[in-house]
């Protein structure tokens, strides 16, 4: 008998698995169940459609329907799980008729992702408060902009909420972004590299207030104000980007453990604690490669590659997982921002002693016109010397230098060896000495 | 007594070994010595000043007389070193008012250079033929181009010959590239992927003409065209491309012995056979990381490396080289070519058992307005499955990506690790799979 696999979920980390899962077993029924009306889109290219760089959110359709059916994926849009039982091996679902359905599986993937998160604020409940987490999400804020806001508060600094603030800048709003943090970005720069983006945000005309609590939505039914830290914040448009958590209710409910990140646990094969049963993305932790602390970074990159990994486990192969290090990079306006490994400060907090070193260089030789600033943070942890995370920040080719920095990392490059790396240059497109050559020079010369 | 050091030549490996001896030593007493006018300018920015993207050929000078006097580093320029005596330790010059010195050294380094090549084709006497090495190369063929030529044939396709070709296409000429070999850039890259920049050179007006042998110059007593291959070629202007050699008649009158690659042999120091004496940049050899063989890949990045590891120690420091990769990047037109480590083409003559993987992806999300093609090919060693060399040709951000396998070559990264590896993803950023990861796929299907 052919062997069944169910997908929960079928956007980047649940059509990975699927296509994994086909590349490895021709014959096996593979089904993706999903809730959304639309599947495969990509959610990081939300903002930008709400800043107009892209025509629809129709464009976002990484896999059309062509493409389920090439690989003979049963997708099951509007189709809501409602159960997993782990002991019959079986997925009940409502579908989009209202018709529920036990469905059987030899293997499951789990990839019911992140939900946008609200803390417990008064008057949360009220209408007029959006986030962007669905095609939904961003059609909605959309609306409302072509409705005729002239104004946004957007709470939380994080990826989302700054690429979204960016977007709605573009639009001709203004902008006011509040952050609990005494910085932007915190998940991702430390407040130093952070600075730099503020700044930068800041010049082209969008408000930031960090260190500030939203305590109080104001307004009769619809939000029309909100209360941060005591100052009250009038706006059109309200976006809610405190952050997401995963979603676990249906692995909790099912008996599946989660892990110390409260995201599901699973192991180097994305097998959950409970055999065959496989979670991936958004909804799963994963070993940070420094740490080796269970983590769950929410991020495309990792949800495409534990996908790939789990589909090919689930249809019978044999695959491993090697750990993240959550390398991410954003552009808002015309600055760069990346970071891979640990932050200064998450290194501080897993209690990692370090030695760090910046500088700030040019994007080209100093003599050729249009050289770009760049500025490159590096970590190093003191006794090995290994580089173990890096921040740049800048106005080109920021993304390609969190990859090398990257694969430094994984490596286990030290900063000596960095130091004496063989890089690439000419007059019009870097410096004689690369920019993190010399970031770990700074460091060298802190550790003599 | 205060230590002595010479320095013979005084651009990227010269100056960058004096300023590094001084690093050292607060009291050496340092000398520069260059038969040319003009110290411490960028050789690789002259083609831009042809272009005129860069004003002038003043603005390439990257240590000015100011930094020679911060540093008190003794600069004789017009002076030319005419005689090394390694037993009496002591370099016999003439300066610049025709006096003749001899000057003893504690530590000599000789960073002579390369001198662009010429070979013994009929008629390669008469005026007319320009090569671009240096400042007074660059104002020649500037005045040529002010003085009206409306055409140029350059003889040679290699970084330097491009480069130039590039710049006078942009200043309006006709422009034909003559290469003996049957493909463009045959140091760098190869065949498959030189094609690519062929194709874009060609669309943008500039005539290339592979195979062809240049065998006659032919004109009165200037040139007024070639015979290439039979066909003969008028032009207004002639430039020399032919490559360069490494200088090393002094070193070889003292008796210093040159390597395999007929560059001025060197230890892990940078020092020469004869102590106390090292060589540098153009002129001097040093070990490829994967071959282990004596190379001189005459790339600034390479000079100044060199230079610091030979300043160090001629100032008393331990420093090691630790070897080539040679990575170069170039910029033509819209296309970005770069190359790190050994091509197939390379790997295949030093008799390296390969396998290749090469993919075209994007360099933003497929969904991303104004995303650029990107071409990557993999060299990777069959029996390690290590990644041994790396070429990219496409759009933008083509040097960060050459550094990246620069990084994970350098630390034997396996290509199975390099389809795992963590990387940076945005839509106007990047591919979620970057195209190297991609790549890497290619190559493992081959490997399976």
């Amino acid at each position: 008998m052919a062997r069944r696999i169910i997908v929960i979920g079928a956007n980047a980390a649940g059509v990975e698995a699927a296509s994994a899962a086909r590349k490895k077993d021709r014959a096996a029924e593979i089904t993706l169940l999903t809730q959304e009306k639309i599947a495969g889109y990509s959610r990081c290219g939300l903002p930008f459609v709400i800043g107009g760089q892209i025509p629809d959110f129709k464009n976002l359709i990484v896999y059309p329907p062509a493409y389920f059916q090439m690989l003979k994926l049963n997708l099951k849009t509007e189709t809501k799980v409602i159960a997993i039982d782990v002991k019959t091996k079986s997925v009940t679902c409502v579908d989009n008729s209202g018709a529920t359905l036990t469905l059987p599986y030899d293997s499951l993937i789990i990839a019911t992702g992140a939900d946008a998160f609200m803390p417990p604020i008064k008057g949360r409940e009220k209408a007029g408060i959006y986030s962007l987490r669905t095609i939904e999400d961003g059609e909605r804020i959309r609306q409302a902009v072509q409705n005729g806001a002239k104004s946004a508060v957007i709470m939380g600094a994080g990826l989302i909420g700054l690429e979204t603030g960016v977007a709605l800048v573009e639009r001709g709003l203004k902008v006011t972004i509040v952050e609990m943090l005494p910085q932007i970005l915190p998940q991702m720069l430390d407040a130093d590299m952070a600075k730099l983006v503020q700044e930068h945000l800041q010049e082209k005309g969008m408000v930031i207030l960090t260190g500030k609590t939203v305590e109080e939505f104001l307004g009769e039914d619809k939000v029309t104000a909100i209360v941060a830290s005591g100052e009250k914040i009038e706006a059109d448009l309200f976006i809610s980007a405190f952050g997401v958590r995963a979603n676990t209710k249906l692995a909790v409910d099912a008996g599946i453990p989660l892990g110390e990140s409260r995201a599901i646990k699973t192991n180097s094969r994305m097998e959950t604690d409970v055999r065959d049963v496989y979670a991936v993305g958004d909804c799963a932790e994963a070993p940070n490669i420094i740490t080796h602390k269970a983590v769950c970074p929410q991020l495309g990159t990792i949800a495409v590659r534990e996908g790939k990994v789990a589909g090919a486990n689930a249809a019978g192969d044999y695959s491993q997982f090697t750990g993240v290090l959550a390398s991410a990079v954003t552009r808002l306006f015309e600055i760069e921002a990346g970071v891979t490994g640990l932050t200064e400060n998450a290194a501080t907090r897993n209690r990692i002693e370090v030695v760090t070193g910046a500088i700030t260089s040019k994007t080209k030789a100093d003599y050729y016109p249009s050289a770009k600033p760049v500025r490159v943070k590096l970590v190093v942890e003191k006794e090995s010397q290994r580089i173990i995370g890096g921040q740049v920040v800048g106005g080109e080719e920021i993304t390609q230098r969190i990859n090398a920095l990257s694969f430094a990392i994984q490596k286990q490059m030290t900063v000596r060896e960095l130091a004496k790396a063989d890089t690439a240059y000419a007059p019009p497109l870097n410096e004689t000495w690369d920019p993190l050559v010399l970031a770990a020079e700074m460091v060298l010369m802190k550790l003599r």
